[in-house]
């Protein structure tokens, strides 16, 4: 790899940005990878070119058609996903943080591919439910059905999921016959440019159905209204600028935000040591703290733990961080890779400090860490953080997100207080409950829920099998209320039915049936 | 009535904010009925109020309860509804348009607590779909719930429809368990706040469930968050400007617009003079460019016929026109009333003399017209306008809205067009098409679809059933994207579904049963 601009894939064509642009390096070495540029690339063109060739071609398939274009690049992208490792581990990535991404996209992509040959219909209007007499003569009805709008689709992503994150907003919006234009995040635009290029390579998608464009993007909202759907995963910061954008506002285009959030994760009275409910917690908090070096909107950054017990979790988490191998990826024994960039460090460590002011530190420095395989001040690497904060009144573990290997253990006095403690986080992704006590489960559940999209309830019966605190499903809404967005994805074909238009036909019976019965495609 | 302020009802009492505030005239004879002002009001305790005492009155009932309650509060409207009709009339509104709008409202009301008894469990979650099983060995599956919010919702509404658009956002909000905060428009808001004193004085609603500001509501947003949910009516302007506020756009409060559009009616090939279809079309747009004054957000504003039978239209519907009496509501043969006020008819004129400049005048005067039981010049009265604009590609016709009894009659010249022109309108509430020809209307329907929230076919067949383009049904979406705001209403339980949180959860089979089987409701 040199350090070439990276080129984006725009109107059929690999075209290279000029200018510096921005450097992009190495997480482990500090070389630099690649620059990121989109200056004089014509992105007015590119979006003229998904809303007439993309959108023209992918209307002409039927959903089956669309589920099976959708296999097809999946499989393209398990053919070559060894490419995609490699470069993952310049990010920083394990081969386990790798897989979370590439296997995870891969496999999100085939659920989708499945949902759309299974679940949909073969034509490309969906008839949503049975028609609704309006009149007691039965000569007048209404029925919904969902249509493909006139647009496209812009995914703007985060970094530290280049694949994931780009097929499961690829997925719906293909299968809903929206063209897609990608705007990875420059520190790992160079995995999913090579995504692109794999799936365009294998000839699988239609000319049109997606577009990469690496840099800012000016003006690209400009083009964008009524018709067309904005994916965003990033900063709530971020969120909040992308959605105030007259397209959003004004034009209303769909806009929806994942943002990260202060997920917790809650430790039951029942899980006393001894209990495998008590490992289980500990094990979760560990693996959600290490996994892609904590870089995941879902990962647990506020642990509550009845306060008889804290103590006696946090000497167990301390003993498993204390294994932890901070170093290069696939170098020996290394468990824990680098965070994406030295930025990313700076960012991590002002946060995490914050959060370390409000209590005291369990596990982990800051400023230092043991490295195997690499120099700990050329590569982004950081030691995991365990902070406790004993006055949980203090506002900053349940504000401040450190979005690196850093994790906050509180203590919590009864039910009550609890409720209240998850509601301070505002809206979160993912949540999590570790209990056999199903009372409690229930309580803390029906009260977490309004503040969560997901959450996971952890106890030995289900342990062998759950898929974890941190990994969103394609058949379950991802997404969160308040400081995670406020939006949902997956959640099976809910994301479709999101891309779609939703309309009440009314009308006699036998217009109704003419209206709705299947027919070969058309566009 | 006098000239007193307006009371607001706030925290369980009615109160007056203080200033002049702001007059509101009668619309037939310009006599100042009230004064609308918040100011002293304070809107931070009010919002406390809702959240402590109106939430949890709420969250105490169960979905069958709150059904109940709204049934109560609807029949307490209906017993007393000549109180509306009456203060309507003093707005402009004939007794056809109050009942559209009291009618309208308590039948909508009465819908949801129906649906509220039949369609939701007798408990306070929804269970949304089967377990998804996520583990080959059955001991880990996921499942959607839906639980009521922490929050409040705010509905802001417009001037037309007092009643109606006040009850259909608060049957959802209140099923879902939300309180809300009534904030009407203020040329109607005496009519708003009359329907809220019946409902207060049957006793019907648990304390808190329903406030309403008359005014300005400064400050309110900063106080909305992610377990809020906002429902507003109104000009697309407005939306914007709301939207772009940091609640919906950092906060992630739930936004949902309604506003204006520029809805068409098509005249399908087949119907010509003599065929039914022919006269249902001129019946249909004669009826929504006159009740209420056209000054429906549904009303049809281009209307679409084939060319060669433009001028057949033109005749047909000017001799409708030519019928129509314009006066003060309830004066012998009067079926047109005024505008609601002298601003608005201000703007009407203003914003149909730049349709009329892009083609002719067919029928009406913006400056004159003839009034019975009335003075035309206290009173805000305009003559029912039509304009015909034969060169469709002037922006004019598809980009200006005349909120008022104005049209546009526009010829097409084949499908292909028609299609084009539909879209022009970028996004609309609702569309129609008027044809007996099965294979056109589907064509039509699903060219359109994707730019409407409601598309009514008429013909022959559901005439006399038919309820008609500009009315929404509580069954049906209510919406449309673009213009339209991008958000839906009603739909039936859709909207209870958009007041509550989906959440995933994801456990054993035993935990999900725990968590999703039914009990007695608690907070």
């Amino acid at each position: 790899m040199s350090t070439e601009i990276l080129r984006s894939y725009l109107e059929g064509a690999w075209q290279a940005g000029t200018g510096d642009g921005a450097e992009v390096a190495d997480a482990v070495t500090g070389e630099i990878i690649t620059r990121v540029s989109s200056d004089g690339l014509d992105l007015g063109r590119a979006v003229g070119y998904a809303r007439r060739t993309g959108g023209a071609a992918l209307r002409e398939l039927t959903f089956p058609q669309r589920a099976a274009v959708l296999k097809a690049a999946a499989l393209a992208l398990e053919e070559r996903k060894q490419e995609l490792y490699d470069l993952s581990a310049r990010a920083g990535a394990t081969r386990r943080d790798a897989k979370v991404d590439v296997d995870g996209g891969i496999g999100t992509a085939l659920v989708y591919a499945s949902l759309g040959r299974k679940g949909l219909p073969d034509g490309t209007v969906i008839v949503e439910d049975d028609a609704v007499p309006l009149g007691k003569g039965g000569t007048f009805a209404g029925r919904h059905i969902l249509t493909t709008p006139r647009g496209i689709a812009v995914q703007i992503n985060a970094f530290n999921f280049p694949v994931w994150g780009m097929l499961e907003k690829l997925a719906p919006a293909l299968l809903a016959g929206l063209p897609t234009i990608v705007k990875p995040a420059t520190p790992t635009a160079y995995i999913a440019a090579r995504a692109v290029l794999i799936m365009e390579e294998s000839g699988a998608l239609p000319p049109g159905a997606i577009q990469l464009v690496g840099g800012a993007i000016p003006g690209l909202f400009d083009l964008l209204g009524g018709q067309d759907h904005i994916g965003f995963t990033g900063s709530a910061s971020t969120a909040a600028r992308l959605r105030a954008d007259a397209a959003v506002t004004r034009r209303s285009a769909r806009f929806n935000a994942e943002a990260d959030s202060l997920n917790c994760s809650v430790l039951g009275p029942d899980a006393v040591p001894g209990r495998p409910e008590f490992d289980l917690f500990v094990g979760a908090l560990v693996t959600e703290m290490t996994v892609k070096a904590g870089q995941k909107c879902t990962a647990i950054r506020r642990a509550f733990v009845p306060a008889a017990r804290i103590d006696m979790v946090a000497q167990a988490v301390e003993a498993e961080l204390a294994r932890v191998v901070v170093g290069a990826p696939g170098a020996d024994g290394v468990t824990m890779g680098p965070l994406v960039g030295l930025p990313q460090r700076e960012d991590v460590r002002a946060a995490a400090a914050r959060i370390a002011s409000a209590g005291s530190v369990v596990h982990g420095d800051l400023a230092k860490v043991e490295v195997v395989g690499a120099d700990p001040e050329r590569g982004a690497f950081l030691s995991p953080l365990l902070v406790r904060v004993d006055d949980v009144a203090r506002p900053e573990p349940h504000e401040v997100e450190a979005f690196g290997p850093v994790s906050t253990l509180m203590p919590y006095t009864g039910t009550e207080q609890l409720r209240d403690l998850i509601a301070c986080g505002e809206g979160s992704l993912a949540g999590s409950v570790v209990s056999a006590d199903k009372d409690f489960v229930r309580e803390v559940v029906l009260a977490a829920a309004a503040h969560h999209g997901r959450i996971l309830v952890l106890d030995h019966d289900s342990a062998a099998e759950s898929t974890g605190h941190g990994t969103p499903m394609p058949q379950l809404v991802h997404g969160g209320p308040g400081r995670a967005g406020g939006g949902e994805e997956e959640g099976g074909l809910r994301a479709v039915h999101a891309h779609l238009q939703r309309t009440a036909v009314q009308g006699s019976p036998a217009v109704l049936e003419a209206i709705t019965s299947e027919r070969p495609a058309n566009s």
